[in-house]
């Protein structure tokens, strides 16, 4: 028996079957799911083990390695989450989603910080050694809403698509502000005097940390499409490159201490939609389905982590400081909310009611990302307290917070998600009015959301397709495909009969009227996988029209609309000839 | 900039992303791949790199760790291969296959060393220090063909089916007797003396290290088969434990000591055909695309590390031993080849022409097997020596003979694979002749491969299926679920109309006669994906229908035919009301 030559990837492996048999076995329970989140029974299966392993080995069991945490569990999550942005959303919300996550973030950690402080002040509770930096270090990690914990819980109770995307896009995008405070603090502990001057470099750093993360992001994005250009001849190392790249863009920001998760989904979201439309469809479904399997595995071999390292003596039972701890998250967060959005409300049309406001303050749920940074602090001698506070703090919020959730949405009767996808002309509908709110943005001279929407896709229609999409852009549809053979088979036939004079063929100027004649048929198509492509195609060549056609651009000259006029006149052609 | 905390993932990252790349690099000049092996590429760009690196650091750069080959680089590709196993012509030439992979290794074992020995005794050539142990050790590794390269070239000159399974076969099985050959040698260096029970004792090995390989892997297989059983109400995670079950399998036969390439192939081979039939098709997409990318990757990271390892200051140049090496290498698997082909050819019909002989022994490739196994030899004064001959060994069959074996194969007019798959004509004279062949086998009580193959499929549907498979075994092609609700549709008009009377439902009968009706429609499908999938239907079914038809089985009574009669009745009074 030669155990130690295989015992590294023996033990992860092993570690990783017992995570997924534990979710194969609450599903076979049907009735389990439902009552309790996954994130529970899979933090109560690690407590399980941990207490097995404290009891065989009598002492406390190995606590996740902060490295193994932030290097390989986090990545694959966070670029799930970002590939799978509903992007739309994100984009309309954005600043109140930057608003949470910064503004918030800081209101937290320094309303808990100054609370804690405090308490410490208490001479009944014996924590006067507890210095203000020490709070502060602690309240920088405990302050941050966890975007593992709330993916895992807010998956389940489908609440509806604005406010999901509010609280997960702000645990998200904290991770910028978490990393700025946590390491300015941890700074501070190392010096011996703290100058103003550190405290302004700090806040200029929330700017290079965020930003910085989008760039390297948003780089290491388009190389990646980039690179799927030149893939068509090796198809079955295309979904390499969309986790190589993405996994880059991670460690480059971490390496140059810049918030990886930031960049991980700039990365994401940046390629997207280029990678797919390079790579095959076989392709894509690898990508699609590995993603969903890699960060469902890290997600529950987190939380059964998080049970493992809760098991042992590494904690402090001070329960003053505790519960005020836990009381001073949830009082905290709750003011935020509320203060927040009463100005968001005040600038918005579409205003966040008090039910959803509710949630977003109860869904603040913290966990892994908090318990590493506890266990990265530097040594001293209440450490142990911060441990045990942070513990608490997580299985409080994972257990009692997201197992009441799902009967709160019910009683309160959030709003849900809509059950089925939009229709065609609500797509339709939607798309015509975005377009008239840029020309009415335009011609008013407001640079609103609408505005820049317009001028980046100007942007990405002129110069980043020409760059990152292989030239020839196939349809995926087999319909469209059938339906462009249909009219290649008309027009050589128009052509036989000489009806078709000196014009371009039919075929090249579906490009532009495709998406009219895909309406129609749209009634018998039922299949949701095809509904779903010419959904995507509406969404390129929809936009596609607006450029061509008659703009209320005030850039554009009448004689640049020709070709449109051209078009016009042969579809008309096309329809008498019908 | 804090490297230190992401070096290894990300060192990691860029290799596997400069592996890609090359890749990538090739195939955009289409000439290149069609005349140079991609091996062989590969080879060159590793050694572009090892030089750079030479000639930037001055010392040797760093050798391909044995560890991260055997674990985590070989396994991949094993996978892959025993996944893709054509499992017909595999195991009809089962049996050349081992007298290749164990005699013929053996042979090439100790003719080489013997050879080299005499070799040593020139005093000419200063090796007279070399002792026969040590010939031993060096001859046991580099003796043995290495699947990796036989992949790597042989899938690119596309030979005929039972020449390519002889060679792979061949290179894939002797890892078992490569594994005892090197361990008994390397313990017998160890050894002050050595006595006839030890060397017993060795020979004992073999049969433990492949048939014990073999039960581990079957052991594995079994329980991912079961283990997917119960993944329907989760199916992100499925292609999952296909990893995990097959890379533990591996892990656990090195642990014992075993063959991991052998249990690998086992649990593989054992496990594809329940898994398939458990697992969601999108999953099976995935398993495949990704089996596919992740050996692809392995490939190529073993052959630039090969380049990379082969610059520095590891080798003792003593040209005589080198070139006796390579002479004695293709002079001994020549000679092998011939014996035993000529046994070989005595006792089959279907013989192996002389042109397959000299391509078995010319693509005879050595690789990173014996690369890695020369950096595992205990240290020795002579190991530069050793380290010399197996590179150049290694470079002169993957550069040599990799670059001209096609256009020897085109030169000989090898026969090639047939490009199409066979049609479903074929395929149902094949089962038929199948079990034409199992009933003459069975009648005239010989023991043959027909009569195991029978009883093995017995024993499958009769236990394997039952615990292995999920209970609604639901067929995938979309022409058949069509097909069935049709039937249901027309048995409740029938039913309505009073014709069925107390008969059972079509569509619960339809597992008998689907392939007939199946067949029929067969003209107008052309779809090659759904013609698969029908393929596979018959593959199963028509098998049922032997087993429940009147058999040539002589341990059948009349009476157990019973519900087929009731089948058939039925189905004529259907064609009639049709």
């Amino acid at each position: 028996l030669d155990y130690q030559h295989v015992q590294v990837p023996f033990e992860i492996t092993l570690w990783i079957m017992l995570a997924s048999l534990a979710k194969i076995g609450f599903h076979l329970y049907n009735k389990l799911p439902s009552v309790v989140p996954e994130s529970c029974l899979l933090i109560f299966v690690g407590l399980i083990m941990g207490g097995i392993i404290y009891g065989l080995n009598d002492k406390s069991p190995p606590v996740m390695d902060s490295d193994i945490f932030f290097l390989y569990l986090l990545p694959p999550i966070v670029l799930d989450a970002g590939y799978f942005m509903p992007s739309r959303p994100f984009f309309e919300n954005i600043g109140t989603i930057l608003l949470y996550a910064v503004v918030g973030t800081i209101w937290n950690v320094f309303g808990i910080v100054f609370s804690l402080y405090g308490i410490c002040q208490v001479k009944a509770f014996h924590l006067q050694d507890v210095s203000l930096l020490h709070n502060l270090l602690f309240g920088s990690l405990i302050a941050a809403v966890d975007p593992v914990a709330v993916l895992a819980v807010f998956e389940e109770i489908h609440v509806n698509e604005k406010l999901h995307i509010l609280v997960f896009g702000e645990s998200l995008l904290n991770d910028a502000v978490t990393v700025v405070l946590y390491k300015l603090f941890r700074s501070f502990c190392e010096m011996p005097t703290i100058q103003s001057v550190d405290v302004l470099a700090g806040v200029g750093k929330f700017f290079v940390v965020g930003l910085g993360g989008v760039l390297v992001g948003l780089i290491f994005g388009m190389t990646a499409a980039f690179t799927t250009r030149f893939t068509k001849d090796i198809r079955v190392i295309e979904p390499l490159f969309v986790f190589l790249y993405s996994y880059l863009s991670y460690l480059t920001a971490e390496m140059f201490h810049l918030s990886g998760i930031v960049a991980i989904i700039a990365c994401a979201m940046g390629m997207k939609r280029y990678v797919e439309a390079n790579i095959s469809l076989k392709s894509h479904t690898t990508v699609k389905y590995f993603m969903k399997m890699w960060s469902s595995v890290s997600d529950t071999l987190i939380f059964i982590f998080l049970g493992v390292s809760t098991i042992g003596e590494n904690h402090e039972w001070n329960w003053p400081y505790i519960c005020f701890t836990v009381i001073f998250c949830l009082v905290w967060r709750a003011l935020g909310v509320l203060v927040l959005t009463f100005f968001v409300n005040r600038f918005h049309v579409n205003t966040i009611t008090s039910k959803d406001q509710f949630i977003i303050a109860y869904g603040g749920l913290r966990g892994a990302i908090c318990f590493s940074l506890v266990f990265l602090l530097p040594d001293f001698h209440r450490k142990k307290l911060f441990i045990a506070a942070t513990t608490v703090v997580i299985l409080f919020t994972v257990f009692v917070q997201g197992m009441t959730i799902r009967p709160l949405v019910d009683l309160l009767a959030v709003k849900r998600k809509r059950e089925s996808a939009p229709t065609v002309g609500e797509q339709i509908h939607i798309r015509f009015l975005d377009h008239l709110l840029a020309g009415i943005e335009d011609i008013s001279g407001h640079w609103g959301q609408y505005y820049w929407k317009d001028k980046l896709e100007y942007f990405n229609s002129k110069y980043l397709q020409k760059i990152l999409l292989r030239e020839y852009d196939q349809p995926k549809s087999s319909i469209v495909l059938l339906y462009e053979k249909l009219e290649r088979k008309h027009a050589i036939e128009l052509a036989e009969a000489g009806q078709l004079g000196h014009g371009p063929s039919h075929p090249s100027l579906l490009h532009n009227d495709r998406t009219v004649v895909t309406d129609r048929k749209l009634e018998h198509t039922l299949n949701p996988d095809v509904l779903e492509n010419i959904q995507e195609i509406l969404t390129r060549n929809l936009y596609r029209i607006r450029r061509m056609g008659p703009a209320y651009n005030r850039h554009t000259l009448p004689g640049e609309t020709e070709p449109v006029e051209h078009a016009k006149e042969i579809l008309i052609l096309r329809h008498k000839s019908l």
